[in-house]
Parts: structure tokens; C-alpha cells; sequence
């Protein structure tokens, strides 16, 4: 954690910034090592070029931050008590009374919040403080990439539960249940998003809502699902059929499969991430399915379910080793139903490995 | 829908803002009646003076926006084009090119999209929305406390599974498997917070982290849990203690279940909301326990778990008819653990009514 933060204080130095302003859950616990979500109250880190680093959180949480093994200050707060005039006076006493520059995180940090700063600040400018941090975040350390290994073999086991529970007349929220009651019996507290059990018909929504659909012969049964493991998340998609299988719904499948394995052996440092969505969507094209694959293939993956690097075909930075994300071409057609296939990789120097490894040949339950 | 929004037209105009630009889940679904969370995907409702309001949302998300009844311009974005772009045309089109005042959700509007804003308008201000938003969602309609007691419903269902679900050397994650397994059974999707379920001496962290701690005779279980329906939130919390109670458990016991009471007969259209949590904190001080009651009485409730009113000491607004908050006072020692008793309520002419209904009486499991 040290190392991280020293890292910040010497790209403050760098970029001439006088603070960070840090607030997010995900990057708070990057640097700190203590996770909490505060919901609307203040969570917030700053970190000067000399000082030492200050904690502000809400009073209830102070002594969870210090068991986290956070050593330097943590200025807690009681819900009646504004936490602004409180970091302001302990500003004064730190006597950092002037900032022309704040780094923030910009994509996150509300407007409000701002307004908050610009009143300690007056004459400041806020910058991006994420260009650092996800420079940080997106190559994992080993700890973490075996923290994400074992949230997705979770996932796996996700899925392997929910296509055992997969019968004749079970709903959609019956088979989801039983998915997250088992992984949540192996102590996850979280899914990285809402888990998706799709049938038939509503596989075809690319972000459907799983509900009281039954499920019946010739459906596509669509999983979508992640666990929360030690703050890193885990996300696999596998598709399936239920019963019986049509000719077209196997050209359907194997176009997708191919496509998805076609991006995973093109993976490799130095490649330039757009090219893998513009390798998977070129066979889908050319299979006819073009105009059905309406999302990237894929986003970074680690603290957030969604985070960078993002696997669209617009983006040209290059792969490099411990880079971690998604890839999961898709094709949905309306009636019909879709087909998605996401592994979690790493990048290492020889190329990619999957983190997810549930069997992807096609699978008529 | 159009009411509403026809009330945010009224307020620009009133307020001489040229436009509002509204983009939390919560508040287009308020506005709009489509329910989405595009993650860091841009989702956005311009309201505009005279001109038709426009949504902007991910282009795979077009069709549900529709067909939750949205009839007005729906501008889709494909994820390698910049929404941004097409926002700036869509604006020219509509002869919407200078504005000097911008209703935003100051709270939720991140710095990076009120900088996307300023590239629009250079000259605007920003100015909050959330004092009409929150004004308007603040007194709920009759259908939305409808759903608020459905939801309640399955709050109170919720924590009769956890209870039934009690044993020796079951662990909290179990239980809270199980609690969660039923009610994704009745096809709930989403719960409205991270379910807790805290055995013993962890039930005494205010916000603790269920995990494999298993159950033993003497200890308080404390449950918090809710359930999103239809786009509303739930949330209760229940003590009980297992296998048998001491008398400092009792004691603890049976001044939250006073002060909560108080609290809750107390609640009338016209009192001071502030004073609410000063009657029930001074039951808890007078009989000795006023250091370990470290948090705010209670939170509105709504779209969102956590909304206005604020029923902390400090709020000197006063009850109004149609309002929705919990009442959840608590006590938490380190080594014996807590007790928290948390209620749903709206406030009718006559008084508070609880949405959550499972006894309070003090049960030895």
C-alpha cells in the first residue's frame, strides 16, 4: 500500500499538483487497504507532495480503517457534524492553506464536491487524478491477479451451479437463487453486478432482466454473473441450450465461440486492444450476424467490474502484461434469443490466460 | 410520468434555468419511467423550457427505453462513438446553442460531465436540480407507497426466513444465503443494500461484514435487509438472541425497542424532523447507553435505500403527509454486540404507519 501511495506523492511532484483529493471506494481501498462503501457520506483521502496522507471518514468507521492497517491520521466524523469544517481546520493546522492544483478523480467526483473544494481552495484548478491511477490499476501486481483468479473460479462454480438447476418449467429467479445462495454459502457477500439468468426469448436483451419466465425446450439459457472476492470482482458469461438445439441456433453459438477465441489467442503484449474487438466482430460480420453484436468486446477488470482498459474497437493503446479485462462477443436476435461468451483473462508474456475456464463447447442440457 | 416532468418545465421557468440536464438511474426513472444502470455508459435526460425533453442512452438500450413508455426523442449511442458528439448536434438541431443556466444533479453530476457541459454552454452556471427533484420525490403518490409496502412485505418475509433459518453452528453467511434465496424465489432481483446478517460480538460494528462466524448460544442476531420491487426500496432491521438472553442484553434490548417507539409515535405531520432523533437518543442516554448510538435516527426512503428526508438532529424541516423514512435507532457495545430495530414508515394525516411489520417483541430463538 505504502509503495502505491509514494507512487501518487511523486506523480504530484512530477505534475506540480499540491494535493489528491481521492473518494471513491474502489480507489480509497487501491491506496489504503481499507474498503467501505459510505453510501452519500464523505469518504475521502488526501495525499500531499510532504505531509503525511489524511483519512476522512465517517466516525462509525474510523476504528475499521485502522484495522485495515491504515497508520496515519483518520479524521472522523458524526452524522451531525459537516466533515468539511472539520478537514478545513485540520488543513489550517497541516498548514496547507493554498493549492493551485488538485488532482481529483474527475469521472467521479460530484459537482458538489467540487463546489467543496473550490471553498478550501479558492484559486485552485482540479485535474485528473485517474490518468494516475488507472496507469496504477490497470497492470495488476501477482497478489492481485491471484485474488481475481480465485473470484473467478467462483464464477465458474456460479455457473456450474445454475446449469445443474436447469429443468423443465424452473423460472429464470429460481435457477438465480440457487446460483447466488451457493456462492454466497462460500462466503460472498457481493456479486459484481446483478447476476443474469436469461431464457429463450429475453437472451436476446443484451441487459434483460431475469424474472418468472419458465423455462422450456429449444431456449437458449443465458448466465451472466460475478462474485466480489478480497475487493476484486469476477465476470463470466456462458450460454447453453436447454432440451434440443436448431440448426440455427448452433451457427449462432459457434460463430459467437469462434469469435470469442479468435480475440483470446490474439491477445498479447504489445497488440493494440481495438484490433481484438475489430478480430471478433469481423467473424461475426462475415457469419451474417454483424448488425447483432451492438457492444464492445470487452472491459478491464479488477477493484470494478468495469474498469480500464476498455476493450472497444476505438481504443489504441497497446496490451502489456497484467493487464486484466473481458472478452465477450455477443449475438442477439430478437424471438430468437442470443449467445454471449465472456472469459476473464490476464495478460502475461506469453500471451493470455483465462481466469474463467468453464467449458465453452456448445452444451444441450 | 408527464406530470412530473411538466413540474421540473414549471420550476425552469420559474427559476429562468434554460435547461436541466438529469442523469442518475434514480431520476430519469422518476422523470422517464425507464429503469437502467448503463455503469459508466452515459445516460442522460435533457428537459428543456419549450422544446420536447430528450433522453440519451446506450444505443442496445433504446428499445427498453421505449417500451417503458418514453415517447419523446431518444438519441442511442453505439460504444465506440462519443455521446458527446451527437448530444452537440442533436442541440443545434433543436436551436438549443446557448444557455446560461443549467439545472444539474450537483450531488451525482460528476466534474468531468459538468466539464462536458461547459464544452456545450462555455459561459453556463450550474445550478442544483436535486432541490426540486428531491422536493418532488420527497411526498410520495399513493402508487409509489403501494410499492413501498410490497416492498416492505418482503422485508418483513426476509427476516422470518433468517429466523427460521437460525441453528447451532450455522454460520452468518448461511442464514443470509438462504434469506436471499427466498426472496429472488418470489423473483426479487435486487436487493436494496448488501444484506447483514451479524452474529455476537460482530453484531456490535454498525456497519459489519457478515462472513463464516457461526452461531452460538447468547448470541444477538441482528438482520438488515431490504428488497429493490419495481424500482423501490425496502429496508428493515430486526434483533433477536439465540438460545439465551442475559440481562444487559435485555436491557440494551428493550431501551432501543422504547426509543424506537417513541420515535415512531412521535412521528406527525408538522414536527420537527430533528426532534425525532432527539427523543429517541435521549431514551438511549438516560438509560446509559448515549456513546454507543453513534449514528443519525433514520434516512428517507424511496427510489433510493438512502434519500431525503435526513432524520438526523440537525433536520429542521418538518414531517410532511406522504413521507417515507426508516426509524432505526441502536445500541452497540464491542464484545457483547448490538441491537439495531428498524421500521419503514409513512407519515398519513393521523400519524406514522409502519411498512414493516415483523414483531418487535424481544424473541429468544
Amino acid at each position: 500500500m505504502q509503495q502505491r501511495l509514494q507512487q501518487v506523492v511523486e506523480w504530484l511532484k512530477e505534475h506540480h499538483h499540491d494535493l489528491a483529493f481521492i473518494h471513491s471506494t474502489e480507489n480509497v481501498f487501491y491506496l489504503t487497504g481499507f474498503y467501505t462503501n459510505p453510501h452519500e457520506r464523505l469518504l475521502g483521502l488526501f495525499v500531499f507532495q510532504e505531509a503525511e496522507p489524511l483519512l476522512v471518514c465517517p466516525a462509525m468507521e474510523v476504528n475499521q480503517a485502522k484495522s485495515s492497517g491504515w497508520e496515519y491520521e483518520v479524521l472522523g466524523y458524526e452524522d451531525h457534524e459537516n466533515p468539511w469544517d472539520l478537514i478545513k481546520a485540520s488543513l489550517h493546522k497541516r498548514n496547507m492553506t493554498t493549492a493551485s492544483k488538485i488532482a481529483v478523480e474527475k469521472e467521479l467526483l460530484s459537482y458538489a464536491r467540487a463546489e467543496e473544494l473550490f471553498n478550501l481552495y479558492p484559486s485552485a484548478s482540479l485535474e485528473s487524478a485517474e490518468v494516475k491511477l488507472n496507469e496504477l490499476r490497470v497492470v495488476k501486481e501477482a497478489h492481485e491477479i491471484d485474488v481475481l483468479r480465485q473470484a473467478a473460479e467462483l464464477a465458474d462454480y456460479g455457473v456450474q451451479v445454475g446449469v445443474e438447476a436447469l429443468k423443465e418449467g424452473v423460472t429464470e429467479m429460481d435457477v438465480l437463487a440457487k446460483v447466488e445462495y451457493e456462492l454466497k454459502r462460500k462466503g460472498i457477500c457481493e456479486m459484481s453486478f446483478s447476476t443474469m439468468v436469461l431464457f429463450g426469448e429475453k437472451s436476446g436483451e443484451p441487459h434483460g432482466n431475469p424474472g418468472l419466465r419458465t423455462l422450456k425446450k429449444g431456449d437458449f439459457v443465458l448466465f451472466d454473473l460475478g462474485v466480489v472476492l478480497n475487493g476484486y470482482c469476477s465476470d463470466i458469461t456462458r450460454t447453453v441450450v436447454f432440451g434440443e438445439v436448431s440448426d440455427k441456433q448452433r451457427d449462432i453459438y459457434e460463430t459467437v465461440r469462434k469469435a470469442q477465441q479468435a480475440a483470446l489467442d490474439a491477445s498479447k503484449p504489445g497488440v493494440r486492444i481495438g484490433d481484438l474487438d475489430v478480430i471478433a466482430r469481423t467473424i461475426i460480420t462475415e457469419a451474417g450476424y454483424g448488425d447483432y453484436f451492438p457492444h464492445r468486446l470487452g472491459h478491464g477488470l479488477g477493484i470494478n467490474v468495469h474498469e480500464f482498459p476498455s476493450m472497444s474497437k476505438a481504443n489504441n493503446d497497446v496490451l502489456k502484461e497484467g493487464m486484466a479485462y473481458t472478452i465477450e462477443p455477443g449475438i442477439y436476435i430478437p424471438e430468437i434469443g442470443g449467445v454471449r461468451i465472456e472469459d476473464d483473462v490476464v495478460i502475461t508474456k506469453e500471451g493470455a490466460i483465462t481466469l474463467t475456464n468453464y467449458p465453452k463447447e456448445l452444451q444441450i442440457i
